[in-house]
């Protein structure tokens, strides 16, 4: 089980980074590439033509501003792509999300959160569990353990608090 | 292999509709409930929770305004769930859109275009289609049709216009 | 007399710190949780089916981004529930306003402003003393030396101005 | 037990109306008014100065573009003012909503949807029946009803559709 | 001829000052008070009510957030009231603007730029101007001292370029 | 007493009547241009250079999308000019504000709500009524001939309403 | 002189038509082509890679929602390469507008207005103007004709009003 | 071959300094104005009127708020202008992005990104270059160079992953 992960510059690494993380505390494996859909169009279109030859099950697209990159892999694969808007600088993140999402009629990206790095991982994990049973336990772990975090947390809270 | 649609409200099916044609025509059963996370919250809970068991494999949940139907059904299930933001007539869909895709760290939803009814379904079916290899192919000609049709649409366009 | 405030993470502590201290304030009670909607839905909903059982009058419910929390307690309660939406840091506060606004009919949430924490308590004790008459007293007192203030500001600032 | 409803301008009335209706469903007494925060101050500030005095228990407030009128009724009286942002026609009604909401600390406003108006009616009763126990109860009832009537239109749906 | 200058708060005086410091420079007197609309209505009041009496002849009201204060000052005067909306730290400054400038039919606010601070006053001043004919030929001064100052700094700035 | 008005383009006129109505009510003289910042330039310099010497004494600016033509006006001459944007189809208006009210220091235009054709009008004759004392006793009229209005709406809705 | 268009979908072709007649009014050869960078992505590439040899010297790319295929033509082109972001109907064509405009360093594509159809066609015409003198003389022409209409709007307008 | 750059104001140095070094490279000419649409307009005037006889082939404008420079250029010259907005610090860019793009029809601005410095530069080589072959080449060069760029960028940082 494997996903391959594309970031439109070197620069995206912090929040892929956090993608990565997710993605190999599930034990799945990844291959991150830097790819940008406007510098190295042809090497967008080989990495996505060849992306299901390749063992990648699911991808994770990063990018900024007019971010099109996700939506250039979707063209050129039939497997899931996961789009992941980065906030850029001059307008806020809103032309990323909008750039990511809005994509036209046939060639969907299933777009997370501005900066979702983490949830970008997760969406893939869910993806992969569909044939892999073992993820879709760790994910029920997964929230799981979230769930006592959250309690824990509360109850630390309210203890703290003395009330 | 059965996808789950989930709508806020009866009137959200012009919508839905469009999503339902897709599935069908790839051969993927589904089953459509109207259900209201504020309205129906225990409905919801229900709904999310059996999923999984009740064989369902991928949720699409459509809705609009302050739309917390897919949030609260990626909350109790570890199952892949496809947000569909409606437009509402009031804030012209950003709200919707927001609402879907800014999920917290954790719990993702899979957000499509607002109003992107085909492309929910579209998705639902690469997701599946890591599973059911049998889709993958479908999706393959789907996309080659789809080529196609641009093609056919470009090659007449051009004959007509004499050019 | 007592507030529920529920906030979606530790993280917001600051914000509902604010909060507390106005309720303090007006010697309201008040029991503060860490409940997430997304990760705890559960808790959530047990919290908010029990809240007017548990005495509480008013909830105010913070929570940022995609923010459900409110929508889902008030989903669960017949009590008055206040919204306070928090800044996030990728969408500038609007994906967090629009969240708990925008709710569909049925289903009210009392939207404050953004990170207007003070304001929450205000408005929960507002709502409060129509049933505890030494509160309304309060209340006019607190926005007699709020004029006050303004007028001293006003007092000094001309007075160092020399004009 | 009575609900002061102050508009803007005699065009708001088709939302008003709205309002009103869910507050006579509830048996809440309401007096609805035609002031302007800006054509008509004075009558404003004795509307908000005199309405705890007149019996009124809680105040909505309907207005459109720069919509100061909920603010400047909450300035003048300790009672709870809610508000029902009215979408404008040039500005698609986000001027409304940011007008209402966005009150500085001292004075809050329970801002509801744009064009929110059933809700800003079951806010109030929600409100009320800190009070008045009886609405308490046909609030539960209220949102039994709706619960009903979705999962009427469920059945209906699943039914309807042979599925 | 006098220029009142109200602001919604003591925090808002950096902007102010700015403002000041063009009125002193056209030798125009100004009066600077702290007056909220939301917090000292009856002030804003008395104030706008009495300020062509008190020989002010033209207001600059500058506030921030969900900011009313130029339009209670415009609804109680028949003078020009211009509306300085100050950047507020959640809203990015688009709350302010459109609460000044989305004014109904019948009460108009001349309104400046976001933080337009200068602009406030050079405006008063070309109000002041219709009447004060010495102001004119000032102000046409102060327009050739800023073209003066481009075109040294375009020279200037092509010297050092050495271009 | 003249007030200039100029309009981007000759569609622009439904707009500007509703200017000239307010206008004509008062008594003031205005003379109504069609002048394209960008399609006569020469033509808007030459009528904003000649506009004091040919009696105009306040100019109102009437353009939609990047609307450019007020602040061209305002820089060519020192009288104070009304900027009044016109809703745009592609933008909703926003793209006319923003072009309007965000000039920068040194050149300010007075900017009225989008679409508020009366106010832009109003805001003339309150200017000019610094110089011409009837125009201000005609302004107080007005404002109380509207809030008569108000008043006898409020009390004719109240009688219909058998409130 | 060529200029090639390209359009996302056959439905756009109302918009480029406009495009089309403005060139054709100017003498300038077009090649209209249907090609979606989403749907028919290879024949995108080959379109904007061959370019350059099929003689085309500017190339218009139209598209809405995440207009990609602007992006997507200038990576394969050294040609300069105008987007015009054309309206959906779910995001107001803010979305298409900043998923054109805002390309990342390295590849720019020059954006005109939303909906800016003749805008396209005559940036294209000032481009070939580098090369082409004649075109020069024509666009000089245009402005004329332009600047004339105008002109003539004002004088009727005048005559007509009586003024 | 010359580019003209103006800029609104000295204080935009630091964005132009970037587009500068772009033209340098390729051994573009350039001249670097100051010039402000509202505080120089006879400057703007005679700088775009006569920049065809200055042997000037494409112009730069730039400018942030209510960016005018772009289409009062624009309106004097039949060269193709570029627009280069710059990010305010009160609307978010926003403001400056609407004001440069949403020109009229028959005056073109070709639209790069908020402070997409380089980009401005970019175009203008890619304009020039239609009469200009050598810049032809030096375009594909410089697209070479910077797909190697990140393909480097890409072999490296799989190096460094050791994946």
């Amino acid at each position: 089980m494997k996903v391959g992960i594309v970031m439109g510059s070197k620069s995206d690494y912090p929040v892929v980074e956090r993608t990565e993380k997710i993605l190999a505390g599930f034990g799945v494996d990844y291959e991150t590439r830097v790819i940008s859909a406007h510098r190295t169009p042809s090497v967008a279109e080989e990495f996505a033509s060849g992306a299901e030859a390749d063992g990648i099950e699911v991808v994770i697209a990063v990018a900024g501003k007019a971010a099109h990159l996700a939506g250039v892999v979707a063209a050129y694969t039939p497997l899931p792509v996961i789009g992941l808007p980065v906030k850029s600088s001059t307008a806020g993140g809103l032309d990323s999300l909008l750039s990511v999402v809005q994509m036209p009629k046939g060639v969907p990206v299933a777009t997370v959160a501005i900066d979702g790095a983490e949830n970008a991982a997760l969406l893939a994990v869910q993806i992969l569990s569909l044939k892999y049973a073992e993820l879709r336990g760790a994910m029920k772990t997964y929230k799981e353990n979230m769930e006592r975090e959250v309690i824990r947390a509360d109850a630390e809270f309210r203890r703290n608090a003395g009330r």
